[in-house]
């Protein structure tokens, strides 16, 4: 049965009774694989990988050796390290992987681009490794390999116990993937304040306008851009447009804006609703609003959305990306945010569905049930 | 800009770091109008229209008879009426609008099948009437033209005062028009419990297994299916599956499977999120869960839910469709649902996006905004 | 340090700077003992105790006669059991019981009042049994004491392992009791609608208007009065009133006025806060509101609240009681509720607030974590 | 009916059954003024006014020039104002008003206290002039009389039209107060960190154990504490005991610890319930948890409340009272909630019940309902 396996809504009809039928315009048909059968592949064998480890946490040091050496030694890849995760004394000061190590390729966070040179990307620790892996990628990601180490995260679905045959798995390719939507978010400063800020990490981009009015960082964000009112004991008060229209204006603690695998993320602590990855949406919800009736919404993932400063706000507001690059937001500053012609590809340990259901019970106690009514009568139930 | 025109995400890359790509599957390649830029357009001239109006309304019998006028002596259209309305004293009575009445073609709901007849479809009133409007068309759905004639709905955006140049537009074509998915529902009586219960209106199947041994009825619903305990005092005790494996169980008043433009009805009443009928997805919402953890989630249109009283319900559980067939759910029934392929193709005032966002706040008062401020310090607030 | 033991407010200051101070008026001065402070003494030694069973439940034959053997022939308690109990056919057949059960005083519900002879209670089974018990008791009630036999409930702290010595401490006296309010209901039927079903359990009122053209049944209610659409399909339009002024009206599936006891019960699950047992309030939680804006209220025990049938309601509601009695509600029916005078004085198996916060954690997984991060940076996290 | 105009439950009965009842003990007998009967009334006729007026709000001069004129030369009062208000240039600068302003006695906030000189008080402006107004009296507050300007707030009931005739009953006494219970908040920091900033406002206590580690300050709040993780992109991670035990670790943006007059500011918009400020309690609401299941609770008003840093927290935590003083909390800081002696007697505009219902659909939109059906049937909805 081909429905059971879609997860994408069939293609509706587009004849509407006897006469009438949808305007057919080529130029705007889209092209799309379904996801539930997006698969890996190779072009050629994968060589170089990337690993990520959590640092400072013990536990991960024995698995990140282990897997680094075969790695290394068994499967002659070329292991690519950040160069601080090597500066740790349990790993620097190991002279059994010594050697190992010698073999590595190292970058440095904000100074190297290593995004040409790495085939795939293993993460060992939480869901933040891959939001740390997503951030070194601004523009196609390589495919992503997440262990979590103690409990099951949202991101991280793969057990360590048996990571040689899954990893044989995936060289091998044709493996589920799951293309995790990213946001391209760009941050336009208002230059007539002089804020002159530099953006380590973003793109710095500069407007056509022939003018260099406008300093313009631009982001790729996995869960949520966060506007808040920081430190500030005031409500935020932002605008938020949608296509150039207004369309609300938010006051209260401040707004995520969140991709559906953010959905899971700070936007449900904020009271949204779960969404599965692959539906195509953006997700919009207030932290804290002080109006009772704002509840979160879902708009399609197309649209383009922009957050500014409210004329009205009184101070200043604050945004960030994945919880860094905090930056503070005045009067005039723009984010502009849409769906990313580059999601993160992660590799399912089952699929894409199977995976989500058991994240939402193990991570987030979805629907833990006891067995008890509250709602009883004389005739059954005492 | 082309981006901020869409409403699907953009095409993602489906090549990721240097050497991994996507496995090309042409069989599940998916090819799909960006919803932003769907309009109606006509092979003939549409000569047929089914007005529906909702019934004891007295302040819509003049804009009725006003418009049926309009449509067969100006239009010059043929216009289906279902026979009930026409029953109304204050209709059948109206010897001024004889002329024009006895010009309709009646039909009658439940017995005469007016699919293939109507090219498209006029509704004067509530939601409800578009509602009753969806329940007409098990299958392709002539495009929807409703009016509200008090306050705004969700799937009312026309104002009736300048029907006429609006009717005009739509006749001519070229309106921009948002497919409404809709569920096909599926519900399979275990007929070992010999329950027979002719469905009127739902088509009758049967099934392919050669014993007669189910029975089954299918319906195609706009806005939701809600299982619930219906009159018992019990919680309901419902298991729900998603392609076959068993998600998760609701214990409590019910669930709400709705489709987006049936998550701004019951489903908002039940805490969900609000989607844009544009996300191709499907809401489940459990109603008043014993469980503080079971928040809605938001799936991909393409899966296939099922719905089963679960092996410990100690009582039966009661199924209806767009608040409508309400029937009793025993064990071993079971209620199959996924995204249709016949939506409802419903005219926009002006926009998709700019309709719905004009809905939530006039229906819904979304985020209804007094200024005020929560949070206050003494240097600046007092 | 005194302050710590206090389960109400401290006694607030009557003065208000200089020359303020409260008007004093001794009609309307309340002496009410610290619930912290609330233990159970007994003016002569318990003689009799009514054992409550839930029926159907396999697990509860051997403890419900290893304890009525105990108090029996152990204790020379007199036992009362509900003659529905013992014509269980495990217990009716097992001739071991028979001496033990020959001891017995039975007694028919909705026959038999046994409230004058009753010294405590002990119930064997989940809440359900207690809110029997509370049923029972239109007046005064007797302490409880209620067993759990699997998982801890709200209202059945103890566990049954050590029965003998906590059920010696109990008769012993000096035990910690949590007062439940309760809440009296009066339901008065709009005679003119010639309504004259008898209400079999709650007492049945004449009013004093010398005309008898209203008849009232009154109720002690332990969790909640639930007035919803019943059977119906439609949104419940009911009206509310407080002190005799309409404060709202209620459209979407219903409305729940409950004690704090109550606001674990159907309450949380329809989205309430939970309040403790000792706080002396009402608590008002729409079901499935149709507004986005009608969060619950809590409002202070001793108003008098109204509910009936808003003018413009198309269909009746349905009241319910506990879970219990549930019957229609007509226009020009109404439902008077507050607190009522005869709570039901709960033994505690540790003290009100430990046992409080084990149920949350235990019945409700109240706040149970799983430690992760669902805001990081670069800095540390991942 | 002396019930109806009752705002706390009626006494329970103190005897369960015919043996049972409550173990008498005088220490911990409360006598208690019913509120719904709690008016104001002078020991003196009041002299003295102390005026607060929100600072820059052009639209608040005249009104405020007005009321100090009628309050001097009509009234002879005393009037107190605070220096910095007298320093608007549109008042200092007032020739008109000069020999009116002349009159007045000022004082600085944070130097000079007034405690002892101020027989009532009147707010122009927001809800913050009262928090304000609570601020400045740590102990016995006097009555407090708020005008609102532009819309209703929660706590300024009284609109400024009529306030000749309005001030007039208030002086002569005999008019309904509601008394705002506060939270009397005690911080200990653990002066091995050598933290000793000093606290401006808040009262210095130095810890009895002769040895001078801690430093506490003590806060008299009206709306709430907060304890959140300030500028931090990490979750807080807060302990919190009740009575001296642990209750709960709370893992999220924070945790508010409000008064049921605080229940309808920040709390509401972190979801809380409202809660009547007549009702006895204090609530705990937690700020985007972590965990999906921790709804906010409602606990007696005499318990002590402490909030410290968890031991696993990575990060400091922050605390502000009623949105002021905002102070780091680091390990072995401590922060201790009660309920205080000390209420703030506000006068009723109308009375507590009323004056309630009126804020909660003026300033929260409570349930502003627009008459819709979200269920509908064919037979009567269309």
């Amino acid at each position: 049965n081909r429905r059971t396996q879609s997860l994408h809504g069939p293609s509706p009809v587009t004849t509407f009774g006897p006469k009438a039928c949808m305007l057919h315009n080529p130029n705007t048909i889209m092209h799309i694989q379904d996801p539930a059968s997006q698969r890996l592949t190779w072009n050629k064998p994968p060589k170089s990988v990337l690993v990520i480890k959590k640092i400072r946490d013990a536990g991960l040091l024995q698995p990140f050796k282990e897997l680094c050496t075969f790695l290394t030694e068994v499967k002659s890849m070329i292991v690519y390290v950040e160069r601080k995760v090597l500066e740790d004394p349990a790993i620097a000061g190991d002279d059994a992987f010594r050697t190992t190590m010698n073999k590595f390729c190292t970058f440095r966070d904000d100074l190297d681009d290593i995004s040409n040179y790495v085939d795939f990307i293993i993460c060992l620790g939480g869901d933040g490794t891959l939001l740390y892996a997503s951030s070194l990628f601004q523009e196609s990601v390589p495919p992503v390999m997440a262990f979590h180490l103690g409990s099951l995260g949202f991101l991280t679905p793969f057990n360590f116990d048996t990571y040689q045959s899954q990893l044989n798995q995936v060289i091998e390719g044709n493996v589920s993937i799951v293309l995790r939507s990213r946001l391209r978010v760009r941050v336009q400063k208002d230059s007539r304040e002089k804020r002159t800020k530099v953006e380590e990490n973003g793109v710095i981009l500069t407007n056509g306008d022939g003018e260099g009015m406008h300093k313009a960082a631009q982001y790729q964000v996995l869960n949520e851009v966060v506007v808040d009112r920081g430190p500030s004991s005031y409500l935020s008060n932002v605008d938020l447009f949608l296509d150039g229209h207004l369309i609300t204006t938010v006051q209260g603690d401040g707004v995520i804006v969140s991709t559906p695998t953010g959905s899971t993320a700070y936007a449900v602590a904020a009271g949204a609703s779960m969404i599965h990855p692959n539906v195509p949406a953006i997700m919009i919800t207030p932290i804290c609003p002080h109006s009772l009736s704002f509840r979160p919404i879902v708009v399609p993932a197309g649209v383009e959305l922009k957050v500014m400063l409210s004329s009205e706000a009184r101070n200043t507001a604050w945004v960030s990306f994945d919880g860094r690059k905090r930056q503070e937001i005045c009067h005039g500053d723009s984010i502009t945010i849409t769906t990313s012609c580059f999601p993160v590809p992660s590799i399912c340990f089952r699929d894409p569905v199977t995976d989500w259901f058991e994240s939402l019970a193990q991570c987030l106690h979805w629907n833990v049930r006891k067995k008890q009514h509250h709602l009883t009568s004389e005739e059954e139930e005492f």
